[in-house]
């Protein structure tokens, strides 16, 4: 979910009122202009255009329902969660204390991989510190230069759904300083994706990758993998998915958006990116696919190599989640049926509702401001929702963002649709 | 640290054994070839050159001397550590739940912030979920095009160490992707960084920054930071410094570098990052300095926004961490003692070892083959060790990398320099 353009506008910064030479050289007699002072002007125009972010911490002790976080399968305090986390603690301590490649590794970590690979039946998974450097990794490292390349090879090409979440974006743009050609698609159109590979039918001797987020974060809307998975496929290519949303919510069981299309077990040209911090409560990301690919990135994946492995507390877990989930599949039908039936009530009483394929609802409101003052009203009520604005949202539009959880109680969803309504701007 | 340049090489990826454009045509009756398949023969080139690299988790119950981890101040297990990570995940749970601008943000972030710019020297902090996310952030969201900007104005410029460390240069590929100039400089020399910067005097209106880690995790060197500043003082620009290796070892009381350069408090045009998962026993990471920088980070850096926060666990563990260090200043004192002594004693016995300035001790190989068989048998003897080879170095050089420990006993020193001696290569 992203609203910059690949391309960011080259724009550099300047400011009529300071004079950033006047620092340079003091003895000009001008006053010296500090090398932060523009921020404060970035501040004040995001100000202006009602684009203010702000941490506000939460105490642990806060009596508000929460429809904002991604803990959708409501694991955060399960006792055998919790419980498995304090035991990696004392068994394992506070940290990996290093690089996975050093130090950093432990069979705690694959243990972890080897039951996050069986659920969403893929041949191996790798896991991250977090699913931002999960994705840095799957798309840098199958798009990084191959020494034995002949000088007379192709780029690689990244055809990427224009939708797709910041992490992605950042990724295809080192890829693309690494030498990789990027074409966008119109979001979840797999004809679109077709005709972006159809254009490249000449570039024989390139790697193609097709990349997309499975359930986008914004509207929570799911793309048609399998078409997406065989225009891939018709091209030569690969399919490179982040399922962070789909993961634990979607699919028979909460195997995620590869088992909800009927592609288990993976097919060996399909690698797919998970997060641990969202239905499986902890922090951290993985990628699972075929062991080559796998291999491939703990030998050459930057976010891998260079960064501290995972804190074992959060592996455990992750680990504990994951066998929650698979010990109770019905907490994942559970939260699909939450997140319709927020749509259906809010729907009725006059929002405007994106139908839900997984755990995330989106309610439009009509401008920036309007839809910080709506989240502001209910939290004031009780009630915490998201607020997702530009430039974290595709389309320029504002929303709130609302989340099932499986834990919700059915008196605490007609209590959220109350609020919300009760607070619906103008 | 890091052998790839800035920019790779675009070499993109054929082979002259596959055909990858069977696959596209199946019709046309050869062998389709699989969008993977070169990842075995890139495996195998990785193979042939000695630079194969594998994972190999260790159990909870080893008995091995490590010098090969980042725990400089052994505080990984300390209790008051473990049972702050252990307190923290019961009152908060296992996972920050969500981004920090949604619903992730806690009291114990903003805690652990206050304190950290308090031991730093800055006015202000900012907790991200690995010290890599925390230097996309840094250099990305000081870099990133400002609306507001004439479109007269220069390009920003970075003026960058040559050995900087793997995120500092993928922050700087982003930040170049989005427009910024990049002149690199000689590693660790700051009259290069002058005369990088020299030769910009044109460019009145460009932010400028430079950029460097202050310790190198290589060969654990400590760069002059006071002169680097003075070079970016004197061309209108800010510093932006790594300090993942400075802070809890280096100055008075592990304050980091900054203190040692004797820059404290933390000028105003200064902006440092720090990990959580070295000398702080936990993972993730952080970037300290004014509080209109941390307020612009806030609001736009990507891995701040797009990221799920920090988990409480590692949250409170660098808390309690950084707590037992300000109780306990010697430990900082203690760990380059250690590191001191390893030198001293491997270089009379005829090693090839960097002096150290921090926790890190160099130790020549020469070749990779070499070093990582050299790793194998001091491991098989007790004590780990690190390995670093191409293309983590940045000069193409293998060696063992040591690191010291502030709860080392003479006897392990003794020890570790024994069984390093004995099977030191040919």
């Amino acid at each position: 979910m992203d609203g910059q353009a690949l391309t960011p506008p080259r724009r550099p910064w300047t400011l009529r009122s300071v004079r950033p030479d006047a620092r340079r050289s003091p003895g000009a007699g001008a006053p010296a202009a500090h090398p932060f002072s523009w921020l404060s002007h970035a501040s004040a125009a995001r100000a202006r255009a009602g684009l203010t972010r702000r941490v506000t911490p939460r105490a642990a002790t806060e009596h508000v329902l929460d429809l904002a976080g991604n803990d959708y399968l409501g694991l955060l305090r399960h006792p055998r969660v919790t419980e498995a986390a304090e035991a990696a603690i004392r068994r394992w301590g506070t940290g990996a204390g290093g690089s996975r490649l050093v130090t950093g590794d432990t069979e705690l970590h694959h243990e972890l991989e080897r039951e996050l690979a069986d659920h969403l039946g893929t041949e191996s998974a790798l896991v991250f510190s977090s699913g931002y450097t999960a994705n840095l990794a799957m798309v840098t490292a199958l798009t990084a230069p191959f020494p034995q390349a002949g000088p007379a090879a192709s780029a690689p090409l990244l055809v990427c759904d224009r939708h797709n979440h910041a992490s992605l974006i950042d990724a295809t743009r080192l890829a693309r300083a690494a030498g990789a050609r990027v074409a966008l698609f119109e979001h979840a159109d797999p004809v679109s994706a077709a005709r972006a590979l159809e254009g490249r039918a000449d570039d024989r001797a390139a790697r193609t990758l097709v990349v997309s987020d499975t359930v986008f974060s914004v509207d929570g809307d799911l793309t048609d993998l399998g078409a997406l998975h065989r225009a891939a496929r018709a091209a030569g290519g690969a399919l490179l998915l982040d399922d962070a949303h789909g993961l634990g919510v979607i699919g028979p069981g909460g195997r995620g958006a590869l088992s909800a299309a009927g592609l288990l077990p993976a097919p060996d040209d399909v690698v797919v990116s998970v997060t641990l911090s969202k239905a499986l409560a902890a922090q951290g990301g993985a990628v699972a696919g075929p062991a080559r690919v796998v291999r491939h990135l703990v030998e050459t994946a930057r976010t891998f190599i260079f960064d501290t492995g995972l804190a074992p507390a959060s592996a455990a877990a992750a680990l504990a989640a994951l066998r929650v989930l698979r010990a109770e599949p019905e907490r994942a039908e559970a939260v699909r049926a939450h997140a319709r039936r927020l749509h259906d009530e809010l729907s009725e009483r006059g929002c405007e509702v994106t139908a839900p394929d997984a755990a995330v609802v989106s309610v439009t409101a009509p401008s920036p401001e309007a839809a910080v003052r709506w989240r502001a009203a209910c939290l004031r009520a009780g009630v915490r929702v998201g607020c997702f604005r530009p430039p974290s949202v595709p389309d320029g539009r504002s929303r709130l963002r609302l989340t099932a959880r499986a834990t919700l109680t059915e008196a605490e969803v007609r209590r959220a649709v109350d609020v919300i309504v009760a607070h619906l701007p103008g």
